[in-house]
């Protein structure tokens, strides 16, 4: 089990319909020691990739995103999130369709700062179904970027989303992926990733 | 003249209707090599006080405030901006109304993560006419927390913002204030803070 898992294990709470709040240490309350260590651990796992840029999205990615940058020594380039609204300058637009809310939104990021230059690492804090980071993948191919790899901190692994990223080829790495959780017992079971994990 | 002052003369755009545009270093795209001296510099202005814990208001504000509360070593706490919704749980919740558009929206943090034992540092990238800072306040005040300062990266002097927070009273530092902007030459005045700047 690594320091991640263990985290969770310690401070999540499993609250029932799947839900892991992690809400006192990595999205509303953040543990900046366990961000830098989770910064680092993501360089290390992809270092021997020449990245140029890390890219996320908004709101809780980005504390993840500016220590994996730290490390990188690169800029970090936030996405932002908006109702569908018709955008004015030149910017990079993916339209995503919730697969639970029947709702659309769009994922934005400004043309200047994306290009067929960048060699992209994609953070994000969660992965469950996987629409915000589908509408990443979107719009770093439409910049012609590079995407190097995409690194998750906590993935649902029985959602959707990690498969539907591996099985597009992407080099996916999250820290921990979630088996199953069980509210009445406030058990959580993470997938063996055989030391890598 | 500062290193933010600096950089902005440099990097910033100024547009039509007082617009400074900083999304290529601070806002959108960032460099992490400014917000950990901008994080440096805060804990320089701030080192003298017992902060316990930093709050910030997502999205851009969050990766500044990152940089401050890994000098500081304390939990970053970031609050969550919101339409007006009915909120369920305990959360402290202040309704901010825009001095600008006519609409209002809510500041949102988990009562779990602010209380009166807590030493506040309150960080934002921009101060203009100070809605969302406001509310930061009045959550802050209504958790009994204690506010010991406020740290601004960029304020548009010539709006009411600033003078509204120090006239009530609080400690508050911005790196740079900007006195008037002009788009047609291009060219950013700053307050002269007297070394301190």
């Amino acid at each position: 089990m690594n320091f991640l898992e263990e985290r969770i294990l310690k401070d999540g709470i499993v609250k029932e319909g799947n839900v892991l709040k992690v809400d006192s240490f990595l999205n509303h309350q953040m543990d900046i020691e366990l961000l830098d260590r989770i910064g680092e651990e993501f360089y290390n796992r992809f270092k021997d990739k020449n990245i140029t840029k890390v890219l996320t999205i908004e709101a809780s990615g980005i504390a993840i995103a500016c220590f994996v940058a730290k490390y990188f020594n690169v800029p970090l380039v936030f996405a932002k999130k908006s109702k569908s609204v018709n955008i004015d300058g030149d910017m990079y637009v993916a339209e995503i369709e919730s697969f639970t809310h029947n709702c659309k939104n769009q994922v934005i990021v400004s043309q200047k700062f994306l290009n067929n230059d960048d060699h992209l690492l994609i953070i994000d804090d969660f992965l469950a179904n996987g629409c915000a980071l589908q509408g990443l993948i979107s719009i770093s191919e439409n910049a012609g970027a590079t995407i190097e790899g995409i690194g998750i901190v906590i993935e649902k692994g029985f959602q959707i989303g990690g498969k539907v990223i591996r099985n597009l080829g992407y080099h996916l790495e999250s820290l921990a992926i979630v088996e199953s959780m069980d509210a009445s017992t406030s058990t959580v079971i993470f997938r063996d990733q055989g030391g890598n994990g």
